[in-house]
């Protein structure tokens, strides 16, 4: 298969060495790794369920022109490349495929701030983490928040158009894009985008290459609208009964043209877990909620979250709880940021994820939990209210037979369900390698058409991440350029 | 020249005759239009010193079929096409070539509205302000406020990416773009984008097409997200003195962090023409005010104008003035309002357009001042102070000698001092025939390669739009396909 083997042969003898020859010229010994143990933790993504090759070698570049060199000489060899960062992605778009040079960004992590135009320069390979916390250290404010911002690299959140709870109010990565410097498969540098904050000076490249997961370009620098830091967010907690009642509560909610800076519903199962996590259930003397809603606000006023009160008590909610101070408003915040450690004392969880349309959230739900319980694995759903994307995670018990192929189903299910629905095929994580056939049923044969003809407009040998989006799996051209 | 001209004997003969033969058969005889003065009045956008040919049809479908069915035609008869709407763009994009078909869409006008999704589905020719006012019947706000948006069509803000004064709080058009239906150069459609507020499935083509300039396709249909429709707004006007004071005072509203739904900058020229017309001085016993500051905020709260207030007493304004209710704000903004018709009183007027670091608004208005009293022409500058673009008025005046000349000068003038403080070419009106030459300076050899190769990717005869954006100067592609 195109996507994870290159032709027998390759990868090895004269040829292979050369190359590597080459590479090591370009970025020193150190940081070209072939030892199969050294490169084990460059080989996948987050994704378990994703197929995963043999690099020919792992590449650890530090400038753009080190980045350009490589895909020169890469170029020259026929040797793709597959570009990652920390490997937060969970669709395998940044998988190793045999014989190709993966190539890691994570050295090139420079951040400065100019504070007068608001603006980050950050090499692709620092952490999102990082980026917000230069920005503070300015009294800015960089909005975008994949959920493993902690570790997660702005390069991949780039490259997969990221983005996390605070999207609903401040929009995703790719909204905070200005420019972008992109190495392209010929190895020339692109500078794309402007100093400035509007700007139509020909085709969107900014877009093009947000969200193309490393397929048209290797993007090594990005610049990165900030904003001035809004006050720390009060919040308010509302549990239901019923998770139509929620969904309902959050319709209307935005009826009133308020916006919260988060507003997060997770279900029965995703509450359970963290209420025995936290050793604190919500509901003293009852069942878990069947439903638990998140709301914050970061303005100064709190006419926000008085709206989205009210809203949840005419929704029929059991509980509306606002927090009557930082403290306590963080301590509210533990049922939702605690979900991940919560779910690894149940097994080994998968971060599934899909969008909706917003008034389907609740219909999405339940059918998740059908799913669920007809492939005997644990699937709790939490997500983004607002937006209509949620992430379904799929826990494995490693007690249970079986679990990895029920949750490879599950997978599946949930993928079937979405588009039932009217969602895309992803609205946040990207298409990776786990979704390309869905993918191409989504975007129709049309769409699939368009996607390879950019594709080989701006990568003809297809060097760059070959297979992810299945956009290199039809193709006859031959890579060696030489 | 290929840009406005085809080789010689096409649109004559047996070929054009055939060819519309087969455009009536598709559009019906009513809807295309031979005759040179029923032509006249597609031939050329809102730029007088553009290039302009005479069409060889201007062709007028109804549906998204009948312009795949025409496009198919054009294709095979190797004949341009030239799609526009309402021509209200300032860059000669939609200019006329010799030869080619001039495409108008504002026949198909359909406009729908979901309620529950706050989308409405619209057709390309669909006037603006109709958009805006059938979301108004169900409550809703279309954001996008181009100047012209009560004539200007959707088809024609999404191919420039068109914007105006409540882009910094609410963003451009290409902001509120769900999904496209796009007739490709090869007659195929395409549907681009989703029913969901995020997405990240595959290339972003919802933003590719945006701001293409129908150069990539032709847009036909439109998904656009609606909000709920804010408060009617409150406004506060402030004058200074010096505008580097009003940019100061821009600045440091900006840093509190709070936005305003219009933030607009008037130079010393526009304001006291408006003075004239309105026949009502800001400054009863004095001069003109350097500078005019409009502020409007709405929200239900004043934080916003009340911070704006203080940033430009801070700033040293000379007059801050907030109106008490909204008539009287509505009063207010006629300052702003009225600025093209008291230009019209001063000659013919040329709406210019550029975009600046915000900080270098100061700078780009003195430096236009020079370059106008360097040429013998009146440029006059208004424009969105809060993300820097600005629109230079030049005004001819008919009873002086060489005004189209001066004016031809005065324009490339303010380009080369946009670019010299750091602008793109265009924040908002596009490339279209007059920029062709700095866009090509300004995005470099690397960025021009991938434009033509994205362009000839989608449409590999040239066959849309061609020399808008320079795109098809340096082509050997023979259009016909047959």
């Amino acid at each position: 298969m195109e996507s994870t083997t290159l032709e027998s042969g390759t990868g090895t003898g004269a040829f292979a060495h050369e190359l590597l020859l080459e590479l090591v010229e370009i970025v020193g010994t150190y940081h070209v790794l072939t030892d199969p143990e050294t490169m084990e933790p460059y080989r996948r993504d987050m994704q378990p369920l994703g197929e995963v090759g043999l690099p020919l070698a792992v590449v650890r570049p530090r400038t753009t022109e080190e980045v350009s060199a490589v895909v020169l000489a890469c170029g020259r060899a026929g040797v793709p490349i597959i570009p990652r960062g920390a490997g937060s992605g969970m669709t395998g778009a940044a998988n190793a495929v045999d014989g190709a040079i993966t190539l890691v960004l994570t050295r090139m992590n420079d951040i400065s701030v100019d504070e007068e135009a608001q603006v980050a320069t950050v090499q692709a390979g620092a952490v999102t983490l990082e980026v917000k916390t230069a920005a503070q250290e300015h009294g800015l404010f960089y909005a975008p928040d994949p959920t493993s911002a902690d570790w997660c690299t702005i390069g991949g959140n780039l490259a997969n158009g990221s983005a996390g709870p605070c999207g609903a109010k401040y929009g995703v990565t790719g909204d905070a894009v200005r420019g972008l410097t992109v190495v392209l498969a010929s190895g020339e540098v692109l500078r794309t985008g402007r100093n400035t904050l509007k700007g139509v000076t020909g085709y969107d490249l900014n877009r093009l290459f947000v969200g193309s997961e490393g397929t048209l370009g290797i993007i090594t620098e990005a610049q990165l609208a900030l904003s001035v830091s809004p006050p720390a967010p009060s919040t308010t907690l509302a549990t239901f009964d019923d998770v139509h009642r929620a969904v309902d509560a959050v319709t209307r909610f935005l009826a009133t043209g308020h916006t919260l800076s988060l507003l997060e519903i997770m279900d029965e199962r995703c509450v359970s877990s963290v209420e025995r996590y936290l050793e604190a259930p919500l509901n003293e003397d009852g069942p878990s909620p069947k439903a638990v809603l998140f709301g914050q606000s970061d303005t100064e006023n709190s006419a926000a979250l008085d709206a989205f009160g009210t809203a949840c008590e005419e929704a029929g909610a059991t509980l509306v709880y606002a927090a009557e101070d930082l403290a306590e408003g963080q301590m509210l915040m533990n049922y939702w940021s605690s979900l991940e450690s919560a779910l690894e004392q149940e097994g080994t969880w998968i971060l599934h994820e899909t969008t909706v349309p917003r008034t389907k959230v609740a219909e999405l739900i339940e059918r998740i939990g059908q799913a669920s319980r007809n492939r005997g694995i644990y699937v709790g759903v939490h997500g983004h209210a607002a937006d209509g994307t949620v992430h379904p995670m799929i826990v494995m018990d490693s007690d249970a037979e079986g679990q990895l192929d029920a949750a490879a189903a599950v997978y599946q299910d949930i993928l079937d369900i979405a588009l039932d629905l009217g969602g895309p095929v992803t609205g946040e994580h990207g298409v990776g390698r786990m979704k390309c056939d869905r993918f191409a049923q989504s975007v129709g044969e049309t769409g699939m058409a368009v996607h390879r003809a950019i594709k080989f407009a701006l990568d003809p040998a297809g060097l760059l991440n070959p297979g992810c989006m299945g956009l290199a799996q039809d193709t006859s051209t031959d890579r060696r350029t030489a």
